[in-house]
């Protein structure tokens, strides 16, 4: 499905992210202009009907939309610092991975140079991109949003949250920062089949379904750390989890696989029950993390 | 639906996870007698029709299949070392949670007094058992297990693994440390939105969804570490990652929310880069994991 009068559309860095969103732009038929610092990487999509810029600035003149899709934050100031006079009434992009610091930053600069910035997080791997599981988050003025929504469709499932430029930013990192959490456990319990000798073939599907049961989860344990009330549905007293944790982590190390990862968890939640919420669920470990005094 | 010839069970240990396993077997209309350390505990069983056995021995000669949810291996040999002689021509079916070498040892000792050990890992916090979602892991003799498979059918799906005592429990934990993984990072999402005060109604939702993505990629992780090519497949460069995972964790610190739980990850990412992989995945560090020559 193409649309009847697509917006010309320029993307600025083709790593692996950049040239999924410029494919995903190209198959719904948008004018698409690519710009790489390494230019050899725009061959691909040049070969697909892109147009290849030489530089930032003639990137940014092609289109009235401009996606970056950079390394970080610096990358960006470093991309388009020098050429704000051609943003002048056009709509930037930035679904680079920044902090919402940043992203106010950039909406601030946005502001003196007379162009929108919407910020975006991508909630999804490249090949995801344009597919239904792919959701990515934007915050900044409304009316850009509204303005540029039929574009960033070709990505996925576009979620406004807010005029506060940084939002987006802050749902970023917090969902990013689950995701570590989750890609260290899942990396120590292949370790420690593969210690085993055993193939992971069949451990994977039953590890995949029981994650995916631990997200269900995130409501329980967002209500109790909004609330303070850690002991609001306990499930799984702390004391127990503890005991088991404990077991698992000597598990570990006895079958040569280093606790290292999990290790902080574990002392958390022994400092915990030591203070006396050995009732509570394992949320209350949240306080020791927001009293910069405790944590060493 | 109630069984036509309901087997007697016996339940020892009546914990959060105990309490609901007596109760869905009462449910599907099995006599059940209990036995817990702290007695008190046996009421609310006894209202719903439960039999009380006044110690362990009472409640082991009740029934053919005894179901011991218990604290943890220490408290499993505390409870039956003393009763072997009632466990005789009987199935005991440890959901305890406990490592492979633990149920290799019942087995073993199981096999000297003539009686079955099936060993169980629950994939399911209490309010889950009996429900749809719930789903138990077990190993040791297939006949044994066939034998007492209706009885099980009552906490949730049953899955047998293999006549290895110890594989339910090395997947067992496999699944549980791939849970306090994510358990840590959902915790630390939660710290940094509550740190900006925001609530964590709009964000909760958003972290699930994207962790069920995230546990889709188990697969892909499984077959990188089983084949130890860590660039098979790679959507997400290390050296991206470990640039904007560093980011993140100086985000936390900035806000006041100790980046303690995921340092060693970070640290991990660091260390792979530098010996040269930022081309490859994430996974690539289990070898440090695996290696403990090089763990500090
Ligand atoms: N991959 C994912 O799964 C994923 C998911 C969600 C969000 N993201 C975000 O998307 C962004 C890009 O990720 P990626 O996977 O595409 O990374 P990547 O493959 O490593 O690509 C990085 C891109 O940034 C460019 N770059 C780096 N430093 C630059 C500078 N100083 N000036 C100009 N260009 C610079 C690179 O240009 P060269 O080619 O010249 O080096 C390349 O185009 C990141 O912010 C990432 O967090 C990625
Ligand atoms: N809760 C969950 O979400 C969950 C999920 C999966 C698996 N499990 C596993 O299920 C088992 C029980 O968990 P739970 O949630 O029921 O824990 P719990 O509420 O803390 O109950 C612990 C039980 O163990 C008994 N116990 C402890 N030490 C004992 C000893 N030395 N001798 C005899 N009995 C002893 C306790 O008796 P008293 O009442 O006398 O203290 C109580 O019945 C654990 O192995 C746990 O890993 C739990």
């Amino acid at each position: 499905m193409t649309n009847t009068h697509p917006t010309p559309v320029s993307v600025l860095g083709l790593g692996g992210m950049g040239t999924e969103l410029a494919r995903a732009l190209i198959a719904k038929g948008h004018p698409v202009t690519v710009w790489n610092r390494t230019s050899a990487r725009t061959d691909q999509l040049v070969e697909l009907g892109a147009a290849r810029a030489s530089d930032p600035a003639e990137a940014i003149s092609a289109s009235p939309v401009v996606i970056a899709c950079l390394l970080d934050h610096q990358s960006v100031r470093d991309t388009f610092d020098d050429h704000t006079e051609h943003l002048r009434g056009k709509t930037l992009v930035n679904l680079t991975t920044t902090v919402p610091g940043q992203a106010r930053e950039l909406a601030a600069w946005a502001a003196c140079h007379a162009f929108d910035v919407l910020d975006g997080g991508i909630m999804a791997v490249p090949p995801m991109i344009g597919g239904p599981d792919a959701f990515l988050l934007y915050s900044g003025p409304r009316e850009a949003f509204d303005r540029v929504e039929p574009v960033l469709a070709a990505f996925g499932e576009a979620r406004y949250l807010d005029a506060d430029p940084g939002r987006a930013a802050l749902y970023d990192i917090a969902l990013l920062t689950g995701m570590y959490g989750a890609v260290a456990g899942i990396i120590q319990a292949l370790a420690l089949v593969r210690a085993e000798g055993q193939p992971s073939a069949e451990v994977a599907p039953l590890l995949s379904r029981w994650l995916r049961g631990v997200a269900a989860a995130v409501g329980v344990y967002a209500e109790q750390i909004d609330s303070r009330d850690y002991a609001k549905g306990t499930v799984a007293n702390l004391a127990m989890q503890t005991t088991g944790f404990g077991h698992l982590l000597d598990f570990a190390e006895s079958q040569g696989v280093s606790a290292e990862l999990l290790a902080p968890l574990a002392e958390l939640m022994r400092r915990r029950v030591a203070e006396g919420h050995g009732h509570e669920e394992v949320t209350g470990i949240v306080e020791f993390l927001l009293s910069k005094g405790s944590t060493s």
